[in-house]
Parts: structure tokens; sequence; C-alpha cells
């Protein structure tokens, strides 16, 4: 599975005009998301980012940056090619590079699985942002588990974050928050693109929002003899794309309520009830949350949709039918008040219209059912990390309160 | 810093004749080292690889397994390039594709890091052996921490494996195997490549070694200021490598024993004694581990050098003076005996002839010095993970008895 055969519009434009400060050759140092001692990527203080590979014999070299245009690179007489972008927003871009038509990892950058690969990444600084570094406050721990689920009948692996003070308040039980990575993502998205351990560290450090276990669970799943389901080939809305998600989804929904949930629980120190359960996810992982928390209000009470949330609804331009939808959960507005102690959706303004559009006609959805929830925009960013770094620095604090 | 600029031999053959099975089409299967979905690399019941890889443009497509030959690819009518090796060896093997002279990860396998890079990896099963696969056994958490470093001025990233009891044992207090990667790898090298913990979960649930913590460390550090130290640049056993190695490995030692081992004392339930401490690591790892034990007798009492040990002495040729090596530590047998519970030196049979001869000299060595030690050779295999994580299952069960 490819990210060159994705049909997803996860294709905003990051390139910003606005963003204005004088270049000097002198400003670009190593990008924070190179391997140890690349010299490139580099970034300057106005988010322009400086690209080198070497590619002696190709005839050939694009930079692609994700959610930008495919921008040439031109070649030097020692064999290597370089560009230099317009300024970038600020926040982590994926990017990979088209070398004679083969799209690979640029060997500067680390690793990061976006896109159903391995991709390369670069970290723009924002200016006067801290929530998503580590600063010096106490520190999490996350710890990488693996349970057994009778679902898939396979060792399953599972980042889980746990607040500073774990160890040592050792009567303490905590809440849990599942939260889920996007499309072609895996479960190590939140921390190493997200930076989600650090925005909880400095969360919790700031009593902006309790002390939260935070459970990042792998959300692909096949029942034992099915074969992938290659829903990213499919184009985005489309009723085939929707049914292999639909159809992966039943099962990370059944792996989520009768595996890991349970696991979790008899692994660590929490509060094993709804009223202490929260999940939320990003792009699909919000889907699969609206459909794994409405399936089963019985486990959960704080619900997330980041820049994701109601497949169907949001993405083949559905309307919300409170009456029957999500088994009709929301067709009695004060039952849903007194169950769900938090419905929160959150889409950045430069999200592509299908994902802007759907998630503003699901809002407007629920507020003519009565439905009462947080919607949250993030200013000028895109179907990018930035936004979902925002989203769970605003999400977080409304939890288990 | 790339894989290509690097002199280190760690070249040996892993193509294999001897190993006969009948190819059928049907017997490939994606290698369990794949990204979810991907379809190749492909490996078969002889240990033979198909790689296929999209690069349409492109006029010339090697595959180059890091310890074998380059191997030419070959162009189908639809764009993609495809090969299949020889039988390889079992174990995991580093490989990158060469794309019209650019060194590149394979799309469809997992990132690993490796030669200072993100590579790619593939796994060949090794019949029978179950020791570093995950098994129906009760299974301890790899933990991300983040210590603060006096000596680098940095935040610091480290894994710890905390066995499967840690959680409920309260009371039990652990000894500690500091666990060292090799040159251009990284922290998470022990347990993605090397499997680490599913080796200590399967010795401990059979009773073969006692439960401890291991903590994967960083190997690299450079004092604040200080610039990238390019010891992969220079040729192997060359007095300026191993010069620009040694300035790297005493900023490395500063942080181990300054920051990391105070960090990890007061985080975990620890036995804080040189009794309870343990350090080895590999190629690199195992000649700071050298380096690092020798100077600081007073904080370990076992030692274990894979691949790689005693620097200088190994890879320059040296003889072991044993009045005035390593501070003279070696210099009166009983003394040394005493102090040091086990000396443990490991090398594959099919090692370059640089490492294994420098082992083996170390070894003689230490022999007409009186210096008892453990010397395990690993039949077949080569400067190359499988070696290792043989090594560290000789090793881990000698610890702490």
């Amino acid at each position: 599975m490819s990210r060159a055969t994705m049909k997803w519009p996860w294709l905003a434009i990051v390139f910003v005009g606005g963003v204005c400060s004088a270049q000097t050759p002198g400003d670009f140092r190593p990008a924070s998301t190179n391997v140890w001692g690349a010299q490139y990527p580099r970034v300057d203080g106005a988010g322009r980012v400086e690209i080198r590979v070497k590619a002696p014999d190709a005839s050939a070299v694009k930079l692609n940056f994700w959610s930008g245009p495919k921008i040439n690179m031109a070649k030097r007489s020692d064999g290597f090619w370089t560009v230099t972008t317009p300024p970038l927003v600020p926040g982590f871009h994926y990017y990979t590079l088209l070398i004679d038509g083969a799209e690979v990892s640029d060997p500067g950058s680390q690793g990061f699985f976006g896109g159903g690969r391995q991709a390369s990444g670069v970290e723009i600084p924002e200016p006067g942002s801290t929530y998503y570094s580590i600063e010096n406050v106490p520190h999490g721990q996350v710890r990488g588990v693996w349970y057994h689920s009778s679902v898939t009948e396979t060792w399953r692996h599972a980042l889980v974050y746990l607040p500073p003070a774990y160890d040592t308040a050792l009567a303490a039980r905590y809440p849990v928050l599942y939260l889920q990575h996007g499309a072609g993502e895996d479960e190590t998205g939140w921390v190493r693109q997200g930076h989600a351990d650090f925005i909880l560290d400095n969360l919790i450090a700031a009593g902006a929002c309790k002390p939260m276990i935070v459970v990042m669970a792998y959300g692909y799943a096949r029942r034992p003899g099915q074969r992938p389901v290659d829903f990213m080939g499919k184009p985005l809305g489309s009723p085939e794309a929707l049914k292999a998600m639909q159809d992966m989804e039943s099962v990370f929904e059944d792996d989520v309520t009768q595996a890991l949930i349970p696991y979790i629980d008899r692994t660590f120190r929490t509060l094993p009830d709804r009223n202490h359960r929260a999940m939320a996810g990003l792009s699909m992982g919000g889907m699969q949350t609206f459909q794994i928390t409405l399936d089963h209000l019985d486990l959960f009470s704080y619900i997330g949709g980041f820049s994701g949330a109601g497949g169907m609804l949001v993405l083949a331009g559905g309307k919300l039918d409170p009456r029957t939808d999500y088994n009709g959960v929301f067709a009695d507005p004060a039952a849903f008040a007194k169950r769900v102690h938090l419905l929160w959706l959150g889409v950045g303004t430069a999200e592509p219209p299908i994902m802007r559009n759907g998630l503003l006609r699901l809002h407007t959805s629920l507020d003519a059912a009565h439905i009462g929830h947080v919607f949250y925009q993030s200013p000028g960013t895109a179907h990018e990390w930035q936004t979902w770094r925002r989203d769970l620095k605003d999400f977080a604090p409304r939890l288990f309160r």
C-alpha cells in the first residue's frame, strides 16, 4: 500500500506568503526532525526549508510536500539535488522525494509512518509556542505494550502515556483517554508527529488538565484469515471507500471494546468506568471514535472528533437524522446531554472543502438537533498535525471535570 | 551523515548457497518487517527475498543488502522494478535501494534506524527459533523516558525495559543491564531490530535469567557547542576514526555515569550498586562498554562486548598490555576476578576479518594475562543482528547470579 495510490485530498496548500522575515543565508539550521548529524533538511526563521539529496544519475528529482505542489529540484555538479521552498506554516509537514518517478524518503530525515509508508517530515517551529515542546516540567512515560486480541488472534502493539506521578502516587487511579491516529498512520503518530506526551506533560504541569492515562492503539484490524482492507486505494467519500473503512472499523471496534479496554483496565491503575473513559481521534481516528463511542455509551462519556467524525455523514455529504442515525442516540437531546459529558468537534480553517464542509455540516446538524457540543476551529491550519496538536490542547483540559 | 559514506566493513556475505528447499511461487509471503498491507518485500521458505519498487522513469535500480553485493533489479512494463535474491541467512538484514544513484529506503518496509539513516530491513525467519519471537508468556513493557543531562545540556531519550512483574511486585527491586546499540543505530535498535524485549520475556518466563531492568540509551553525545563528530566518515581502524569515536565516547561516558545512571536509579526500583549493574553493547556499543565499565568498576561488575570491545585493541591490531591498558585493571588477575563477576566477549564466525581477528586477539590476550572471561562464537553469522540476539540470549542468563 503506497501513499501514491491514495486518493484522499489531504492536500491543502501549506505554503504561505504572509510570513515575512528577511532571509539570511546563515539563518538556516538543521531541522529538529533530522537524523543524528544530518545537515539537511535545513529550516530558516521564515519557515523556508532547504532540501538536499544525492542522486548523481537521476534525470529529475522533485520535492513532494504532501500538502503542497511538487517542486522541481536542481542538480548540482557534485551529484546533489537541492531546493529551497517558500515559507511553510509552522508545524509538522510530511514529505517525500520523487526520484525519476520513485516516491521515496529523504535519508536525512527521521522516518515517520504516514500515508501507509515510512515518510519524511520536517518540523517548522511556531514562534512563541512551547505547549508541544519538551519543557522543564515533570515528564510522563510512554510505554510500549503488547496485548493479545481474541478478535484478531494476534498480538497487538499500543503506546500508553502514563502521567508523571504514576509511579510514585501508588494509590492513585486515573481516567483514560483513548487517542487514535489517522488513516495511513499508526500508534506512533501521536507521540512522534503530534508530541502528545509533551502536550499532556505541559498541561498537567500547569494544572490545566487532570492527570490521565492516554492509550494510543494501532487502528487497523482484521479478523483471522481476512485480507488487508485497501480502503486508502479508493476515492475518498466513495461508497466503496466508506464500506471498506467501515468493514475494518467494525473489527477495530470489537478489538477496542473486547480486548484493548479490558487489557488496559487490568494492567494499569485506571478508573474503569464510563465516567472516566474518553475517546478521540484524528481523521479516520475521529470516524472510528464516533462509531465506537456512540455504539458503546456504556463504556464512554467523552467524545472527540479531530478533523474527522461521523464517516458517511461528514465525507459523503449526508445529513444527520437524529431520530435514526447512530441508533438514535441524538433523538433526545436532554438524555444525550445527561449521558455524554463532552462531544467535541474540531477542524482547521484551511482544511480541504470536503473535510471542512463535512464538519461544518455535522456541527450545524447537531445544533439543529439541540445536541450540545464544542466546535473548535484551528486558525490557518489544514488537515495536518498542527491542527491536531491544537485540538488536543483544547480537548484534554475539558475531560474528567 | 549517510551510510553511503561509511567505510566500515560490515560487509560479510549473507547470501548462502547451502540452504536448500524447493522454490515454489506460492511459497512467498509478505515479510514480517513490512508496513501494514504491503505485499512486498516477500520472503519464501528458503530465505529468498523478492523486492518490488515503483520507479517508472529510472534507468537503473539496484538492491543493496548491506551485507552482500548490490544486485541489479529488472524493469517491468508497468514501471515496477523487481528482483529475487538468493537465500539469505535467517535474521534481520538491512537494505536500501539505489535508484539512479540515490540510496533510499523501500516504501514497503518499515523504517529501521541504521547506518546513520532510516533504512529498510527484512526479517528472514529462523526455522525452529522462538527465543526472539513474541510468545504466549508474560510481557514486560518498554518505556520511553526523557532525562535531562547536565553533560550535554539537552533532554535525552532512552528506552527502558521493565520485567513483567514490575508493576505488581511493588516491593521488588531489580538489577540493571545497560545495553547499547551500534554505530549508526540508536536507542530503538535493540527493541526494533534485536527484539531484546521478547528475548528477555522468554528467558524470564523460562526461569533462565533473573528479572532485570534493561536500559537502552542513545549512544551519541556532544558537549554544548561541540560539533557533531563524523567518526563514521573515516576509515575503520584509522587513528582519525578512533580518535573521533573516543572523543564522543568520553562525552557519552560522562552522560552515562553522571546523568543516566542517577536518573534510572531515582526513577525505577533498581538495586543501585555495582553488584547489580551490568553493561553490554554491540560493535561501537561494545567499545563504549569497555571504556565506560573499565573506567568505572566502582559502578559496574558485569561487562559484555558483542562484536566490539576495546576500541583500538580490537580494530587497530594492538595487543593488550595488561600492566598499563585500561588503567591496569588487568594487571592482577585475582583482583580482577574478585571485582568483575563477568567479562563476556562474542563474535560471529562469519564476521569480517578485522572484527573477527580483533576479538580473537583480545580473547587470546586475556587468556595470556590469565583474565577469566567467556568467549562466545555465533556459528555462521556475520556482523549482524542475529549474532547479537544470540549474544544477549547467552549473556543475560549469566548476570546477577
